[in-house]
C-alpha cells in the first residue's frame, strides 16, 4: 500500500483544487486580480490554495462583527476603494446594527510537508502577515496541514446601532479614507508576500 | 545522545517558563485573573504557556492600529470594563491619531507534540478561538511548535485623527458600551476554552 502522502495522491488533490479554481474563474467567483497571485502560489509543487480573498471592505448587519453567516448579513462588499456616498446610502437604509469591516488578504493553502509549511510561515510573518498559522493538522488525505495566511491590516468599526447612526458627515469621510488606506496596505503586503514566496521554492518544490 | 525532545529537556524548558510566570506574578506583571487560567493550562504535561493576555481595551496613538511598538504608543490600557469619561479624557489630550482597540484573550504556548497541538487547535476553534494556529515549528529545543490561541472578539475603531475627534458625546458612550460587551465576550470564551481543554488531557499528558 502506498503512503497517504505519496506523489500521486498529492497530485490528485492538487488537480482537484486547481480545477475548482478554474471553474471559479469561469463563473467570475474569483476576486479581481486574484488569479495571477493564486497561480504564482500554486506554482510551488507542494502547495495548493484552497480558498482566498485579496482583502475587502464590507458592511455587515450583525450584533457583533464576528457573527457567523446565520446571524449576520453582508449588506455591502467591495474589493476596491470605496467612497462615503456608497456607505451613507447603506447607512440610510433600514438596517442595524451595522459594522464597517476592512479585512486584509486571507489565503488558505494545503501544504504537503511541515518543512514547507514552516518556511511559508516564516516568509509570511516577514511579509507583514503576522496573523498566519497552521490551522489544522490533516490526519486524512495527502499533505500535512492547512495554513492560513492573514494580516493585521484591518479595521472593525461600528457605523450604526439600533439607537441610530454613530459615524456621519465629515467623520464618515475620514473613516472611509482610513478604510481605503488599510485596504491598500493589505494589497501592498500581498504583493510583497507573493514575491518573497520565491524563497520557499527550495522547501516546497 | 538523547533526542532533543526527551522528557528531561522538556521538563527543563517547562520549569523555565513556569518560574518566569511565578516571577511575573510576584512583580504583578501578570494580567488580573490570569494566574488561575495559566496554571490550569500548564497542568497539561506537554504544554507550557509562554505569554498571555486575558483580553484588554487600549487606546493607541499610531497612524495605523497594527503599528509596532516603535511607531505607536499605548496611551490607555484596561483589563476591565471602561467608561466614556476615561476615554474622553484621553481623547481631550494633545494626542493623535488615536485608535480604540478591544482585543480578545491571546495565549501563546509551546507544545511537545503535534498530536497535542492538533487537539488543542480543534478545541480552541470549537471554543470560539477561530483565529488560532501553530505559528512556528520549532527546529531547536524541546517541543514541536508554538501555538497562538486567538479569538475574533475584537474592535478596532478610529477615535481621533490629526484633523479632529471622530467619535464624541452620545456616540462615544455607545462605542464604549460595545467595547465592554466585546471584552466580556472574550472572557466568556476564555472560560469555555479552559474548561474544554480537559478533553486534551489524553493527547497532552
Amino acid at each position: 500500500m502506498r503512503s497517504r502522502n505519496d506523489v500521486e495522491s498529492w497530485h490528485r488533490l492538487k488537480e482537484k483544487y486547481l480545477s475548482s479554481l478554474l471553474e471559479e474563474r469561469l463563473v467570475s467567483y474569483l476576486d479581481p486580480g486574484a488569479e495571477e497571485i493564486l497561480l504564482k502560489i500554486n506554482s510551488l509543487r507542494d502547495v495548493v490554495t484552497t480558498s482566498s480573498c485579496i482583502g475587502r471592505i464590507t458592511i455587515v448587519e450583525a450584533k457583533f462583527p464576528w457573527e457567523r453567516r446565520e446571524e449576520s448579513r453582508i449588506v455591502f462588499k467591495s474589493h476596491y476603494q470605496i467612497n462615503e456616498f456608497e456607505v451613507a446610502l447603506v447607512v440610510s437604509r433600514d438596517l442595524s446594527p451595522l459594522w464597517l469591516k476592512v479585512t486584509g488578504p486571507i489565503i488558505h493553502m494545503r501544504v504537503r510537508s511541515l518543512d514547507c509549511a514552516s518556511k511559508i510561515l516564516e516568509i509570511a510573518r516577514r511579509s507583514g502577515f503576522k496573523h498566519s498559522g497552521i490551522i489544522s493538522i490533516d490526519r486524512e488525505g495527502p499533505g500535512c496541514c492547512t495554513l492560513e495566511i492573514n494580516s493585521p491590516t484591518q479595521m472593525i468599526t461600528p457605523l450604526k446601532t439600533s439607537r441610530g447612526v454613530i459615524v456621519r458627515g465629515q467623520d464618515l469621510k475620514i473613516v472611509v479614507k482610513l478604510a481605503n488606506e488599510i485596504l491598500l496596505e493589505g494589497r501592498r503586503r500581498l504583493k510583497s508576500l507573493v514575491n518573497n514566496l520565491e524563497e520557499a521554492r527550495g522547501f516546497c518544490s
